[in-house]
């Protein structure tokens, strides 16, 4: 059994490890993983030849982007390093990953085993390279493909474990108020649940604290001028990664499909 | 040629594109990526068993530790995505590196090619593992090993960029006093050569504004909470990498180890 199922709570909490405050804990820090990501990769112009759909290069035409090259590859020394025996990273192409040949660890396991597969990788792929990174790079091309495509798995990476994470949410949720989600689960009442999972004022404040931390981050840091961010005196100050972009990243992509991740996680966790 | 060896050093810059600010911008923005890098890897524990020598795992002895292992395989997607086609990015493991397979492009070189391959890698390597990660990362283990040595490897690049570049360094002070360079490098003066080299009140500024950027960088960012730097009025504040430590890395080993490329770098800029 991953869980105490008939204790209380508290002692639920003891027994996993996993509790609203762990859970909080570890979305806040990522919110700091993913804006030095973004920071990153915003230093890389657009650099379009690493992402034309057919690609030619090395003497031939191929049916993926060079980016989706570089993911491949990478993704399978990492799943050979042991990567995604942790449930917190799922890759983008589970296929054909080679077996784990890394130093062994007895994972704990605080997911529902029968939900514990959903994920969103596919869309968020498709948000990251269609709609957030025309809007984060510059246009230019200064040929490092290799470094930016590495930086855009970084970005992939966080963005993927934070907006999957959805699924321990929802399990925290779950057990916190388990006869009341039982009932909508069988019922498949998706937008009782929806609402259930919804917190307008915690979004607005995640929003609002994310955007502050890529002002914060993305300053350019100097020895003499003043640390606090924002606007200054003299107008707009300037920073690495538009604040506001990331304000929208989180309220019309991150939050949105981390809830998608809840619900789907809950329609599962009675199978 | 790789410029035009007797032009004024404005005419110089302009067919190089390489000038005391270009060099200067470029180290600035460089530290911002090591201590983005540097807070990143201490999310992680330790983690000892990724780097174990002899290693033990997958049913056989290793000679290498994991880490290694993992930045070799990692290098070696990364040179046949092309990385190391611009000489800003050295290899730790360059031998066996696949031929490049990636979207063409003319990188311009600005380096003069005798004294190109300068570079102190290994002393990197053993700085980072021997004194860097005992002091930067937590004890304990979580098995989160490829995700750790993922982040050791970000780590490694962007000191050995940073580092690496005591060579675009020594060239545009090269150009801007040939004539005193030429000397010097003739009579292979190592101790001129480095006074010529060394401004410490430079390297204090940086050693000060990098410890400035781990306070802005690593702070625990709240909605509420004030952005300042440093010790709050209610004691120490909580950094996610200690300050000191990044000052310490910038003067003990950064700033040394940059100069030692800079030396090499102009001791074969005559050959």
């Amino acid at each position: 059994m991953l869980f105490c199922s008939t204790t209380p709570l508290l002692l639920l909490q003891l027994c996993s490890g996993l509790s609203l405050d762990t859970v909080r804990d570890f979305l806040t820090r990522e919110e700091d993983t993913i804006v030095f990501s973004l920071i990153e990769r915003a230093k890389y112009p657009l650099n379009p030849p690493a992402y034309y759909v057919p690609a030619y290069f090395a003497g031939r035409r191929h049916d993926a982007s060079f980016a989706e090259l570089f993911v491949r590859e990478s993704e399978a020394v990492q799943a050979k390093a042991g990567r995604y025996q942790s449930q917190q990273e799922i890759p983008f192409f589970p296929f054909r990953v080679p077996f784990p040949l890394a130093p062994p660890y007895n994972f704990t396991s605080e997911l529902y085993s029968a939900a514990a597969f959903v994920n969103v990788n596919d869309e968020i792929w498709s948000v990251y390279f269609s709609l957030l990174l025309p809007l984060l790079a510059k246009n230019g091309d200064d040929g490092s493909y290799a470094a930016t495509v590495a930086s855009d798995l970084v970005c992939l990476q966080a963005l993927s474990r934070r907006i999957n994470y959805g699924r321990y949410v929802a399990e925290v949720k779950f057990r916190g108020d388990q006869q009341n989600y039982t009932t909508l689960i069988r019922n498949k009442d998706k937008d009782a649940l929806m609402k259930l999972l919804t917190s307008e004022a915690q979004e607005d404040a995640v929003k609002r604290r994310v955007q502050k931390k890529a002002m914060v981050f993305g300053r350019n840091v100097t020895l003499d001028g003043p640390v606090e961010t924002g606007d200054s005196n003299n107008g707009r100050a300037s920073f690495k990664v538009d604040p506001s972009l990331v304000y929208k990243l989180y309220g019309q992509w991150v939050i949105p499909l981390t809830k998608q991740v809840e619900l789907q996680y809950l329609l599962h966790r009675l199978d």
